[in-house]
């Protein structure tokens, strides 16, 4: 079963509803990997053998029965700990919520039960989706962190402990560990996929986004996902049903690029620096360097405001009752949150659409904007799970934006090249990552 | 003409689409009006009668050219003066303003015009769609206040200065005016018109509205103003090209309303509580009588959190340079609005979410909500425009609301009641609306 893990998920699935492979088979090899890594990489805070198996049972006894199979049946999928589940705890990595689950799913669980996935277990997060560091180890230097708050769900991905996993991102959460785990991530444009049921950190800027090995595994794992759902306001109709095959599909024109260096490019790593002018140079037909627009520099600011004061509303019965037990990141930042004034938070809410309303406009000339996803490969130690300085501008557009992992920097760590595009146009950017991904590889062979 | 005052609108562009009618004819019919009543009225803030005939003009060789018309062609229509205008000045009801044009259309401004309509003048409106009151009166009762702030807008209609009028509503600004001056007002669900290039008081609160004499009418001018627009984000894509055909067509079930007294019932004046409870006995068979959801009681809290706050974003050049110039009511609310934090904006937004999802239960059972639409009948005195006590929930959840004109109050002065309905459900609302405006109109023959 070694070959599993660089087999396109889709085709996994088909193997599995032709009857080639069972999920038992499968679920068996991931355990195995799970086995042999996670004492070093500790990216699950659930995960139960006994259960997924006996799941993963099931599934096959469901196929074998002649019943109707969905695009993921059998196929065994890691959720974050902020997703709720019923039937596993949700504690969203704190030791205030230890041991608590939710009295039903969240909406995406039963999204992808509906479409036949086998929840694997939960990953390790960052204390409630924001800055304080889980115990997970990047697994491809243990000394080093896996970036956050989306840590184990990365993680598990990277190390083959599960073919696909769910994250979510306020600010770098999805972009920047996958980067720095050297995966595939993938946040949709807002309001694609529900948060009914997660965690809220942020109605404004929370995203739920997905990690697989390529753009072809998220695109199938994220169009299960697209929903409107009543329960969440901010869920839009979308007609994601083609997604995986307009991701397949070469496009029809010579994509073209911006390359947006930002303000934050001097903070990136000399060897993550030359991997990246390397790769705006094999694509110098293509990418067109520019400054980032002057808009840019007012965003950071006003997601700060927005972040922190929706912390400080959704966090404040824990930040009254029981503060010591927050993290001293949280702590600042609610009591931060606590200060600002309404006027100064609806000049920032105002500010998603006056900004947004500027970027689009690239998107007359060009089919994508290039970026880093981090001040380069993941940072030493698990202090700190590095900085979102190049994610969130696109979070807080609420624009589509994914990793790609096809540079490498220092100690040949991974290295992510991010890929943003047009809200709502996340078809066609799927295709244009695509293509960004095949190229790739075909220079480097 | 005299009988040109009781056709349907639909009727009056039937006749000139087939040549039965000029524009030219009734604009005049309106101007004959206006040169009487106007003296007293004082609805008018730009009014050219020489431009008017002109486009009427205009739009009769158009017609008799053969070249295509829209569903209002060669119908006049009056627009509140915060509807930018580039051939009419847009002074928003401020001395602030005086005599500024806009650089272009409104968006609702070009889609009355591909429709066909013709813009007939600007309407009076409270100082920038606030409290402060405009000169107009009540042309049921000159020493009383037509309602604000979409003041004019309801007086042109009730004095048949014009047949269609646009108004705007924030708070009550077009329920409650509609109520005092005897004419349909309907504020359709949030997001249905763009406010793309109209006075922004609030973004999360405005909304654009109509005045006409039937619920037939107000149908007609609605749906062609319903469009997705990229440059209001808050506008959604809405199939609203039946609105008339759902309108005039009889519900398919006997309608089911909840009577809400509101805790504001006790302000209502006897005989205006009187018609209430004979129209409720009257409608015994469809009628229950509930008490409000303790939810409700929050609301006007939060919806006076959001507007302050977005008062003083959004008028903060004024009140800067011009304090002085702006009405006391103007700059306490912005005093107010100075001094929210941001957690307190958040949570009132937040509100708005959480207290749809109750009150959209109610239509699992129910078909409308029914209400006064005021405190009774309107106020002595032009001081103020009138409390808008009954209005601020359904502004705040951003439901479609409409006041029909089918009581009277003490005096026999209009009294208008008011329906509402469930968000995006505008089509069947208006029908039930229709439903009520006739049953009612039955009884009382």
């Amino acid at each position: 079963m070694s070959d599993l893990f660089s087999l396109p998920v889709q085709k996994i699935a088909e193997n599995i509803k032709d009857g080639k492979l069972t999920s038992v088979d499968i679920c068996r090899s991931y355990i195995e990997r799970i086995n042999k890594f996670e004492k070093d990489v500790k990216a699950w805070v659930h995960f139960d053998e006994k259960l997924l198996l006996e799941k993963a049972s099931e599934s096959d006894n469901h196929r074998r029965s002649g019943k109707t199979t969905g695009p993921l049946h059998g196929v065994p999928v890691a959720l974050k700990d902020i997703i709720g589940t019923y039937d596993m705890p949700t504690e969203c990595g704190t030791v205030l919520r230890k041991g608590k689950t939710q009295s039903q799913n969240a909406e995406i669980v039963d999204l992808l039960k509906s479409a036949g996935a086998i929840i694997m277990g939960k990953t390790a997060t960052s204390e409630l989706a924001y800055l304080g560091p889980p115990k997970t180890r990047n697994p491809h230097d243990y000394t080093r962190t896996p970036g956050g708050s989306s840590s184990g769900s990365a993680a598990v991905v990277a190390a083959h402990m599960a073919p696909l996993a769910i994250g979510s991102q306020t600010g770098g959460s999805i972009i920047r560990p996958a980067s720095y785990c050297g995966v595939v991530g993938y946040k949709p444009s807002y309001g694609l996929i529900s948060r009914n049921g997660v965690l809220r950190t942020s109605y404004n800027l929370d995203h739920i986004g997905v990690f697989g090995k390529t753009v072809e595994d998220v695109a199938l794992l994220a169009k299960v996902l697209i929903k409107k759902d009543k329960y969440d306001p901010a869920t839009v109709y979308y007609s994601a049903d083609n997604m995986l095959e307009a991701c397949k599909k070469e496009p029809l024109f010579d994509p073209r690029f911006i390359f947006y260096k930002t303000d934050s490019w001097k903070k990136v790593d000399k060897k993550s620096r030359e991997a990246f002018e390397y790769f705006i140079k094999s694509f110098k037909k293509n990418i067109e360097i520019f400054d980032v627009p002057s808009y840019f520099k007012n965003i950071n600011k006003y997601h700060q405001i927005i972040h922190e004061t929706d912390l400080a509303n959704n966090f404040q019965e824990y930040y009254k009752k029981a503060k010591k037990k927050l993290s001293k990141e949280m702590q600042s930042a609610i009591s931060r949150g606590l200060k600002y004034s309404s006027k100064e938070y609806a000049e920032a809410l105002d500010f998603i659409k006056r900004s947004y309303e500027s970027y689009n406009e690239v998107f007359e000339d060009y089919h994508g904007v290039l970026s880093p996803c981090s001040t380069g490969v993941a940072d030493k130690g698990l202090k700190s799970t590095g900085s979102a300085d190049f994610n969130k501008f696109w979070s807080f557009m609420g624009v589509p934006a994914i990793s790609l992992p096809l540079l490498q920097g220092e100690n040949n760590l991974p290295l992510g090249i991010q890929l943003v595009g047009d809200k709502y146009d996340d078809l066609r950017f799927l295709g244009v990552a695509r293509w960004l991904e095949k190229r790739s590889k075909e220079f480097n062979e």
